[in-house]
């Protein structure tokens, strides 16, 4: 089961870099080399046409089509579902020296390489390409994604004749005649086709969904003549350009994408009039140096150094880049797909990975961009309402995979039983306002969701037969290897919790501001019978628990299931889901992800260390880590125990799953929400930070393979900075605010000063 | 939910009569008077056309279409699917009288009338055609097929003018065009169109599976002149006839229809040809007579008696009746599906209901037909081995619905998780055992079947955390509304009872004939480890059971679910399957169909009294008997419990399920397996009858609404005759066998003289 490292970009510390082109890794590379700006999302593809098989993928968030969904069609079942679409190729570039035209292959080039800058965010690549009459052309492209304006791309192709002089034609186009690889067709409609002399643009909508994109290219360069080619959703500029041997020539794109989510918004193409007509006025270098300088401030709140780690200082530096590029808060209603923007694996959909993994890395980088997620399920609260009215519940019950709001996992056993991404979404509000303080947004975005969802957890679960008890029934827990149980642990224990944390906040919101309390209850219906149940439901939720073994169940019956000894299993069997009978995973103790050790994570601090040790000892050695996201979780309360060597060791792949392409199947897009799990294990594992208690705390810790690290997280306005040495560690605020944390669970008063604090022998890793 | 009648027809103790046509009933009636006889059946249509909505159904037993499965993929899962196919319309008529065509309508029609006489299985119909110009022609309809030689059937239509004399012509074919309804298009290719002066016959073969069906039909009558035409899979003889005022004229069709199961069977063509030239020589009302004196006889093994009861006379009679027209054991390959040979619905699959709820039937009517049924499965055992194998078993694992052997149930829930099929094939047999003493039936037959279930059985369970107990995990039991449980009660029982069984079989085999029991053992690869191991998992299946309650806990953790009050369920929520969040029905106490009581009814001798009183109380109130077979178990253990009256109120619509349409949903197809339920209902229930020990035993009581009752069962070569009167039961042997069997659990010998017994005071219904 031990996962290997397919090892292929030369390490270093600001870069990822690609010398000479091996074939072998030509998706793995076009998921490496996606550029993504949260608005739009482009694979690392080659514009100039490659022979090989490409997925030539350019996503839009919030940009999706629909499908019949096949199957039964019971109530609650979903019988329609979204997938992120695949939408236009605005790179597309033709180049022709003569009858030649260049299509990528390995045998006619030459001197190539590829590298992506994690300080700019700038893709550059290039190589001579050597044609059969023996002619070479040097060839340089640049390409990227503008971090100010979203909606702003940019690409330049550099030409330099190495051994002749003469003409060549660059046919640069817009091409919207993409198949959605997943279903095997292209999906748009093609309203309008435009052009001027310097500058064309396609509008197209989707079949189903009735979505736009609207794509203008602007093109620079000193072109001796162009013409123009129209074909059926495609249009394109031919450049004719003289270049003279030795000497650089080269074409300037810039690109204004802009999107139309809902049908009913009627001055789109007034947008688009004016988004073209400011295009023409921008200048390339300036949008790229602007860019620039986003990702230098970024740099400076969020990076993480670690000393004597080349790989997992790469790694973890391409995963916070990764981050910011998959989302960054500019916009409220974006979400965080599975594989972000880099691919179609998992349709785009967004999952309980967002508020559990990925929203703790934007509460400390980013809390503007942390609101603008939770945001997201404000704006689809009516769905989730929807939601929960077919699945015969009262109030909100949030989808388990979703683009629009709605519910599209077709599998009932997920849809219908996994309350998770609902008590996620109250944990997310939670954690958010604990970290942030941020009271106000709490009551007015996060209290109709905290209301709702409380609805749905009052009317989903049951009291037990004596009604001595009560629960969730029919559920599936984080450990998706247990498919449909009772009183699973972690499902009634954030059940409980978020029941706690609405009333909680409504007690707190009637008390500041009792005016905008009493209209809050009317608009929302709400009584105080319906509170008082509430609160009888929490106190009387069953945490299944066994205090002389201080071991949670997992759920209602856990502890008398067969036990399977899941280091006894053939490595040939894994992946289980495709070579073991369908119901055969679901009999047994074997564990996919962390469930009650999920628990115990994100409530932390409502855990004795005693009760943590046993369960981790007893839960870790029945997990198969079948997620991405379950080492990252292990490797935390492994550094939390002292167990410092197995804490690394479950670390690991952590920071390199993709550029090493652990898994075997980064061609299909980049694990987003794993990225996020490699942010939390630094930061969460080896800093030993905590955050699910009034007080932040730290518990650094730093593995024997490292001289040191630094991390910097955004906290109350200001930033933290952090820096771990073998022996000591050492913390600062970068704007000098005083800021009380706990260090070693003692109160420690940071400011702009270093305070130094030794690190006790226990939590040294040597 | 109390189900309502929906009378109809005329009562009668040997009709079903339709007096005058009623277009709302119009597709019950063609379900209530469809005709089979086991090889083929058809539908109670309208051969002559008629305008409203009409579902020409004619099927043959193993005639079969597949298609692929929509939905998951995953190891074990159905991922194609077969259904009986509608065949051939070889009853297609076509009356012309001038100018105008007949096509049933109910305004152009008077004195309709329909009868089917269940003494002779003939289908007679009758009316007076009206024509446009005042002529007047009454038609009488006849068909019937034969039970003796089931590839014969036979029509006759009788034309009688009432006002004219003049010209008519009979367009009389064989029509493959038929749509299939579940699917909406025509499954068959047309091979082979042949026809001579009076026969016409068509060859076809369904596009997928490759079976055939060869129907032939010849016509005697004195028509004038014939012709004939084709059209693409259709075939027509059109006849002219002189019919004259006052006199009757008519048209008679043989019909011979052979079937080709498999596609390697090569003789298939001369069989074909044989089977014509035999049709030619045949007279229609010696075939109808044969068939008649099969009906006869039949009547004398199998009648059943009901004294002051026209209702449940004619209720009980139409089901035997249907019973053997769907199966009488003719041929080993043959299966009884959900609907018989009588619709689409249920895809004319098979299920557990065969051995569970059919076979009694035929074991006390047919043993033959009983052995044949058993037959089935040993033929299809290669399929269930390949079924294991898929659900990474051992040994044989049974289909939860199938035609051919394979799986057909595309929801993995049911085809995974239910093991009742493979208990129930090992329960038949040992019942058939039990009652016929066949040993060399279940040495040859059945033994394979046993070890291979065993197999199965031993692989598909597992042993507790800690080792104490052996059960099954992951399963669902009789009561489908609790989908994935462990350790189901009935489930282990029936587990363990069919390991038990099976060691007892191979100790007797071993002991009566060592050297073929040793070869037996040689060619199953049998060894005395793994008959040690099977006898270790049965003594030690776990069997929820509370000693101090005498409850069997229908699965762990049942009794602590949530509780359901299914009498508050508002009447507009049935079904709730329609109504209901799909999970929503799994997460609570509420009982679809017997679980619990099923197995105590299986193995009724197993129990105590005060155990089954017990679990009856605490069980049949959580029951909602969404199944159709549920109320007559209830009937049954309440008669053994003395509540005379409730098994009164649960026999109920037994008998006249469909006659009275209570489900309103008999016009998609007999409730076949219900009716055995209504057979059990009266012998198991009233009769008191128990086959499950040893020794047969009888406890009778009757209806309070009744005089008396008889019935009469196959046993052991003789025929017991039994008649229930208000004070006494007699009993006696029809052909003077002497058979020991206990009566209110005396030993009692029977003989042919009468013996009576006065029927105790606690016994008595009234």
């Amino acid at each position: 089961m031990a996962k290997i490292a397919d090892r292929y970009y030369v390490i270093d510390p600001w870069n990822i870099i690609e010398e000479g082109f091996n074939p072998a890794y030509s998706a793995v590379s076009e998921s490496i080399f996606s550029l993504g700006n949260e608005y739009m999302g482009i694979r690392g593809y080659f514009e100039e046409g490659y022979q090989g098989e490409s997925l030539i993928g350019s996503y839009f968030n919030g940009i999706y089509e629909s499908a019949k969904a096949e199957g039964s069609s019971y109530k609650g079942i979903v019988d329609r579902t979204e997938f992120m679409v695949n939408a236009v190729n605005w790179l597309n570039l033709q180049i022709s020296v003569g009858e030649e035209t260049l299509i990528f292959r390995e045998e006619a080039v030459k001197e190539f390489t590829r590298v992506l800058n994690l300080k700019t965010g700038v893709l550059t690549r290039s190589y001579i390409w050597c044609m059969k009459d023996g002619r070479e052309l040097k060839l340089s492209f640049e390409r990227f994604l503008s971090m100010k304006d979203a909606h702003l791309a940019g690409q330049r192709v550099t030409l330099t004749p190495l051994n002749f002089s003469g003409e060549l034609k660059l046919k640069a186009g817009i091409d919207f005649t993409l198949i959605h690889y997943m279903v095997g067709k292209n999906l748009w409609d093609c309203d309008a086709v435009e052009s001027g002399e310097d500058w064309c643009s396609i509008l197209a909508t989707t079949v189903n969904t009735k979505q736009s994109v609207y794509s203008v290219s602007h093109f620079t360069g000193n072109w001796t003549s162009q013409s123009e080619l129209r074909e059926e959703k495609k249009i394109a500029k031919e450049f004719t350009f003289f270049v003279t041997q030795g000497k650089e020539t080269s074409l300037t794109r810039l690109v204004t994408n802009m999107i139309r989510k809902e049908r009913t918004e009627d001055t789109f193409n007034v947008k688009c009039l004016e988004g073209r007509q400011q295009l023409l006025l921008l200048d390339y270098d300036k949008v790229k140096a602007d860019s620039a300088a986003w990702w230098e401030k970024m740099w400076k709140d969020s990076d993480i150094v670690i000393e004597g780690d080349e790989l997992n200082q790469q790694g973890i530096r391409y995963c916070i880049f990764q981050m910011h590029q998959t989302y960054h808060g500019a916009d409220r209603g974006t979400i965080i797909g599975a594989k972000g923007l880099t691919g179609e694996a998992y349709s785009g959909n967004t999952f309980w990975d967002t508020e559990t993994y990925c929203l703790p890395f934007y509460i400390f980088n980013n809390p503007e961009a942390a609101r603008h997620l939770l945001e997201f399920r404000y704006l689809t609260l009516p769905e989730a309402k929807e939601r929960a009215k077919a699945l015969d519940c009262e109030g909100a019950f949030y989808p388990i995979a979703t683009i629009s709001g709605r519910e599209c996992c077709t599998l009932w056993q997920h849809a219908s039983l996994q309350l998770q991404a609902s008590t996620a979404v109250a944990y997310g509000i939670r954690h958010y306002e604990l970290v942030t303080k941020d009271e106000e947004f709490v009551f007015h975005i996060g209290l109709p969701i905290l209301v709702e969802v409380s609805r749905m957890l009052a009317t989903r679960g049951d009291w037990n037969a004596d009604h001595s008890y009560y629960g969730y029934y029919g559920v599936m827990g984080p450990d998706e290897f247990q498919m449909m149980v009772n009183n699973n642990c972690y499902t009634n224990f954030m059940g409980k919790k978020t029941l706690l944390y609405t009333l909680d906040v409504l007690k707190r919101y009637q008390k500041k501001d009792p005016a905008a309390y009493d209209a809050f209850v009317k608009e929302y219906k709400l009584t105080g019978q319906e509170c008082v149940n509430w609160s009888t439901l929490a106190s009387n939720m069953y945490i299944p628990y066994d205090p002389k073994t201080k071991l949670f169940e997992q759920h209602e019956g856990y502890f008398r299931l067969p036990h399977l000894d899941v280091d006894a299993i053939p490595v040939e069997d894994f992946p289980l889901y495709h070579h073991w009978s369908y119901d055969r995973i679901y009999r047994n103790d074997m564990i996919k992800q962390p469930d009650v050790l999920m628990m115990m994570l994100l409530h932390n601090g409502d855990f004795t260390e005693e009760e943590l040790k046993n369960n981790y000892e007893f839960y870790e050695p029945r997990c198969i880590h079948e997620s991405s996201l379950s080492p990252s979780v292990h490797s935390i309360l492994a550094s939390q125990l002292k167990k410092h060597e197995e804490a690394y060791q479950f670390f690991g792949f952590a920071t390199r799953m993709d550029l090493d392409n652990y898994n075997r199947n980064t061609g299909e897009g980049l694990h987003t929400t794993s990225i996020a799990a490699a942010w939390m294990n630094i930061v969460y594992g080896f800093g030993g930070m905590r955050s699910d208690q009034e007080k932040l705390s730290f518990c650094p810790s730093i593995p024997a393979a490292w001289q040191g690290y630094s991390f910097r997280i955004c906290y109350q306005g200001d930033v933290i900075q952090v820096h771990i040495g073998t022996e000591e560690a050492s913390f600062s605020t970068l704007n000098g605010s005083e800021i009380e944390v706990l260090i070693y669970n003692q109160p420690v008063q940071l400011s702009a000063e270093m305070t130094k604090i030794s690190i006790p022998e226990l939590w040294r890793g040597r």
